[in-house]
């Protein structure tokens, strides 16, 4: 026993000694290893994930039936049917290219890509087939029954942000576009010690006034389950040296150490000196004002962090608990997981199947209150979105037909890991908002945004019912031709939701690269050569797509429906910019409309006609929130109109960007 | 395309689809795996853990200080020290044989082994150390700031059971027994397919009209969630030999089959059959009345389930969430699992530190509601036993001066993984409930018993609170020698609780085996050569004790206080049974008291004083609980009475136990 009596430095509250710890802390970026999916459950996403395929990848058929031109089936009924000529069949995953004319038919399986020629799918339940021909039922309109090339998931589009903690949900996304290795945050790697005399390693030999050593393999299964990958190193000694030497060995490969025992006043303290002596700034905090926290240690040498914990086995749990898996948390960049299940309230009323009982996936939000919202998922059960956006599924009971706006459910969730993202955008979509999210995480490792895409409308919506954060508009009246302010009176907001200046999109023609056919405005759509895929109905560029229209019917003396009639393809509906230049570029129309960026890819040029405002609805309620004001901020910054311009040709912010254009009463 | 079309058979709902395939399928006896305790966090125990050593395994100092005889310090004050003579130093982990006499001390380090004659450890605040001496300002009293042997776990004392889910805590204790090995439940081995023409594995070359496979690495990743071991083996073409070989080759090494895709009507759809011609009972069930289950597919073959889900990404997730997880958690033992934190009240005005913010381990168990309950830990912060007993710990601020009965509090979890036990025994001890609720298990594996260690005082005001499902007592009245039921008056039980019979224990002396001292009756206490180790003040057994010894003062006109100063080591108090016997064995004394069962052990013998009355009193609103019924059928059952007899000499049932002794008004 040395004489030396270790006398205790001020004691500390917790409080202060992590900030103490974090104030004298530099964490390294934690650097990447690449694994295959299949290993990544329940890691952390080391870089953001974007697709490099559009999902589906070709237009398929979305029910089994007969791939079909509709214009053939238009008339039919049960008394009168349509026969086609059955050419073949097609079944999912045939990669052969087959083409139709009017009156021919292909035998279509779900999932299976249509020939080319044809543009809609008749449900098999309305036909009757024959040898080589099949009876028609029912007439079929253009693009139904059909899922669009890039209606899923666009090329280029976000799909995981960087620290997302990878669920099977995000395992299966990534391998639905393709994904067989990613780069996840290497764990931490800390070393444990457990050290006294007393001690023997559980199953080693015993004797005499010995004790086993309970906190080296309970401390080591506790940095596991906090995210970090423990190595236990052994027994320590009471001995000066033996421990200076097993711990300086210890920090050239761990990014922590931890011991445990020897860190009190009595005979046997010497990891206060061995701590001391490692180097500057050596020991931090020496006790804790905390019942049982008195031996507690926190030291940093050679830029890592060093933990001395009590001996007594619950003490150093609790310690640990309190005071080292909060860094380790922090430093693996996993924050508080979930339980299985957790309750949210609906938004909306939505009507379920009837007679049968459904599980719906929802998405969740928070509200200011911090309470769960369940969102129904918009798209069918087909949908990678739905899938990559669904944190989970309500079960509705095959009695009930509706769940009604406000009413509470249970969401069973899909994973563990779920994190309440710091930002929600509901509206139209685009990629300045990714952009911006990304540009935000970059300051701030723990921000998380997350996108539900419901066009400009569903957004004034959302807004009304006071879910999203922000919404990205693009609403232009029709008679003022003024964007988004006149649609606040329209939708309500007047008194709770404020405009943001968001930045300018190109809108216009989108063509392939060298323009053979010579497309350069709208009359060019009527002309018996081109052929032109359409937008879907409701969204923000199909609204834009009908005033060009109805501008171009009205000087030439007609209505819009009269002209549009005499454009090819104007029934055949996609449902994203991207699934638009996806049909254009395999030749599967001439020409579509949409914003420059998606035209700015190999094979492609585009044709400007407009300059869209896409601005951000913002709730009252929201524009005090921290991550509103820094995403605020960034608008407003040289960066982003920088970074846009880089980034995203075609959208372009000015300085009125991030400013008010309408306040509310 | 083959001209057939499988016609789904009648829809079932989720609920007797579940029991369909229950009826059909025989799970196997979990096989076992023995890893060491580090690898076995989150696994599931394959069977009850024993202690084979006591916890701690000798007399230590629960304080730094000086070991001394504590007569030695009678009379000392802040004026008068006394001063002992110094002999050396003993350290935490010392295994040398030291021993003094009155007049000399040890200076003693926490956790050391007190030397052979010392019974007390003076606190170093009050002494000052001179070169060869030191000076004691305060006396002590035997036992004081000495922790006994086998105080904290018993030799054979029951420290997990079977199917207890291994979190960090598990552990440690395992570690605290001295157990680095242990045998854990294998994982149920998951073959995963996925199937379709059209699927390419994720990172696989990619070509028109085919998708990229989502399913199997998302299914596998939830099989891992819920305690299975994924084995995902590849892509299955749509062909029937090709599916059937594969799933047959499948079946040899894994307990479960589970493909998706493939098993709609459409064209494609074979796995039906595949199913059906793979042997009996084959397709059980094809089709849930649930959106979207329509093409989920239950089958067994040679003895093993398969499980066909939907194609769709989200619907084969949710429909794996519904279906298949409930039998794969019951297949690996694992049910469901806690959050970090959880809400619970206090069943008791508890007062902590003062001045101090407090962590404070605490028990949790459920009330009738099935609320949490969250029992502050009797024992200190250095028992393992408080470690082997917290599920977590409260957090309580400095300012707050106590938590008060029935006040919320947030319970920070050890370790995932908590489960309700099915029955909570709070009381006194016994080795007769360890028998009985291995018993329990053993007729059904998801049985999780309980013990909270209080003693018999304890156990009644546990029944008072309402808390445990049981309480173990043994207390007599001294004026009538009637057991327990005069104490159910005296507690305020009489409209609250039942008393019911348990069985008879036999008490006696412990002493060496051949009995060298022939020691046969209590007034050989008083002998000068025979030395005594007491029990705890409170203990059933304490009073039992004094019982005696007051008789004896009677009969020989004296009273217990003047008897007791005759006797050697009566200050000296342990806290187990077993610390007794422990005691005895090691030559620390010559006899205790205690029940025959410890005493049983080689180098120790038995001598039989008394039959004591051990008793269940049991919560009036517990009493039809399900485990509790079942709980006193095996009391009354044959087999109860002859596993008491094989494995627990001195505890004897009879015909009365498992009946009611005592009915509330």
């Amino acid at each position: 026993m040395s004489g030396e009596r270790k006398v205790f430095r001020e004691l500390q509250s917790l409080e202060s000694a992590a900030l103490t710890f974090w104030q004298a802390y530099t964490a390294p970026e934690p650097s990447a290893e690449r694994l295959s999916i299949n290993e990544t459950l329940g890691r952390v996403l080391a870089a953001d994930v974007f697709s490099e395929i559009d999902v589906p990848g070709f237009d398929r058929a979305a029910m089994d039936g007969f791939a079909v031109v509709a214009e053939s089936t238009f008339g039919s009924d049960d008394r009168i049917p349509v026969k086609l000529k059955i050419l073949g069949e097609v079944e999912a995953g045939n990669t052969n290219a087959h083409s139709i004319s009017r009156g021919e038919a292909f035998e279509i399986a779900t999932g299976a890509p249509i020939p080319k020629g044809s543009d809609a799918v008749v449900m098999v339940e309305y036909t009757k087939r024959h040898a080589d021909s099949v009876e028609i039922y029912r007439p079929v309109t253009p693009g139904e029954n059909v899922t669009g090339a890039g209606s899923d998931i666009m090329t280029g589009e976000l799909i995981l942000r960087k620290y997302q903690v990878i669920t099977p949900r995000e395992i299966g996304l990534l391998a639905a576009i393709g994904i067989g290795k990613v780069d996840v945050c290497r764990k931490p790697r800390v070393a444990i010690f457990s050290s006294g005399d007393e001690l023997v390693e559980p199953g080693g030999p015993f004797s005499f006034a010995r004790i086993f050593d309970t906190n080296g393999p309970a401390v080591a299964a506790s940095v596991a389950e906090c995210g970090g990958d423990p190595n236990f190193l052994g027994i320590l000694p009471d001995d000066y040296n033996a421990v200076k030497n097993a711990v300086d060995t210890a920090l050239n490969d761990a990014d922590i150490v931890i011991s445990s025992g020897s860190t009190s006043s009595g005979p046997g303290d010497l990891f206060y000196r061995v701590v001391d002596d490692l180097g500057e700034p050596g020991v931090l905090v020496h006790g804790l004002t905390l019942k049982p926290g008195k031996p507690a240690l926190i030291g940093i040498a050679r830029g890592k962090p060093i933990f001395g914990l009590p001996g007594y086995p619950t003490s150093a749990l609790m310690i640990f608990h309190v005071l080292v898996a909060p860094i380790i948390r922090r430093l693996s960049n996993m924050l508080e997981s979930s339980p299985d299940k957790i309750h949210a309230t609906s938004p909306m009323k939505f009507f379920k199947a009837r007679g049968r009982r459904e599980l719906l996936p929802v998405e969740l939000i928070t509200n200011p209150k911090g309470e769960f919202i369940a969102y129904p998922m918009q798209s069918g059960s087909g949908a990678i979105s739905s899938f990559s956006l669904a944190d989970g599924f309500v079960d509705l009971p095959e009695g009930q037909e509706y769940v009604d706006e406000g009413e509470g459910v249970e969401v069973q969730l899909f994973g563990r890991g779920l994190l309440p993202p710091s930002l929600v955008a509901i509206g139209s979509h685009c990629v300045g908002i990714d952009i911006a999210f990304t540009l935000l995480r970059a300051g701030d490792p723990s921000f998380l945004g997350r996108t539900i895409n419901v066009g400009s409308v569903g957004g004034f919506r959302a807004v009304k019912r006071g879910e999203p954060d922000l919404a990205g508009v693009h609403l232009q009246d029709e008679e003022t031709g003024q964007y988004n302010i006149p649609f606040i009176t329209r939708y309500g907001l007047e008194r709770s939701a404020f405009l943001i200046r968001g930045y300018d999109r190109e809108q216009g023609l989108i063509v392939k690269r060298g323009n053979p056919k010579k497309i350069q405005k709208v009359a060019d759509l009527l002309r018996v050569d081109v052929s032109f895929i359409n937008r879907n109905k409701g969204s923000g560029t199909r609204l834009l797509i009908d005033r060009h229209l109805t501008q171009l019917a009205a000087a030439q003396g007609t209505d819009l429906e009269n002209l549009t009639m005499k454009i090819q393809g104007y029934g055949y509906e996609s449902k994203t910019h991207s699934a638009v230049a996806t049909a254009v570029k395999n030749d599967r129309a001439d020409v579509g409309f949409g914003i420059r960026t998606v035209a700015e890819t190999p094979g492609l040029e585009f044709v400007k006609l407009d300059d869209e405002k896409y601005d951000f609805l913002i709730p009252k309620d929201r524009i005090e929130k921290k991550s509103v004001s820094v995403f605020l901020e960034l608008l407003r910054s040289q960066e982003f109109s920088r970074t846009l311009k880089q980034r995203a040709p075609g959208l372009t912010a000015d300085r009125l960007s991030g400013t008010v254009l309408f306040r509310p009463a």
